[in-house]
């Protein structure tokens, strides 16, 4: 089994407003980034699975994501192998 | 003038604690999903710099990472190009 170095972007979905995103970029703007438009804010998942080859473990990783780091109503996810962060051979 | 899409990871640095994120790895390995460790939670910030070219655009990211986006003692920041999203070419 490897471990594999998974990272999962979960964000609103563009229909929904984002207030946090909206009061950061006048903020922003205001103290002289005015070139910086459109932010909106998300969450960012790391982490590792334990796989037998890189498809398990991106299939594990959806899975997770559909069924509890994300809101099907108001959020999408995005997940990719994180290549740059470091991975472990777990044992065998 | 074209207005590039970015992503920023602000992540919490590897020896800071993340409550919340080993409280999520804990209900997700209950559930089922043991094959899932190291889970760490972190903020992703999506935006448009409005630039003269890339390293431009890259440049105003950064320093809206270290000046506001990430708290340089507990977190890190990465940014990069969002080629997947949408840009739009801002009229001149």
């Amino acid at each position: 089994m490897t471990r594999y170095a998974m990272r999962m972007a979960v964000t609103l979905k563009s229909e929904v407003l984002d207030p946090a995103g909206q009061a950061t970029q006048a903020v922003v703007n205001e103290r002289g980034f005015d070139a910086v438009g459109e932010l909106r804010i998300g969450k960012l998942v790391d982490f590792s699975v334990q796989a037998g080859d890189p498809a398990e473990a991106l299939e594990v990783a959806r899975r997770l994501g559909r069924e509890f780091l994300a809101n099907p109503v108001l959020e999408r996810f995005e997940v990719w192998m994180d290549q740059g962060r470091r991975t472990g051979h777990d044992g065998e």
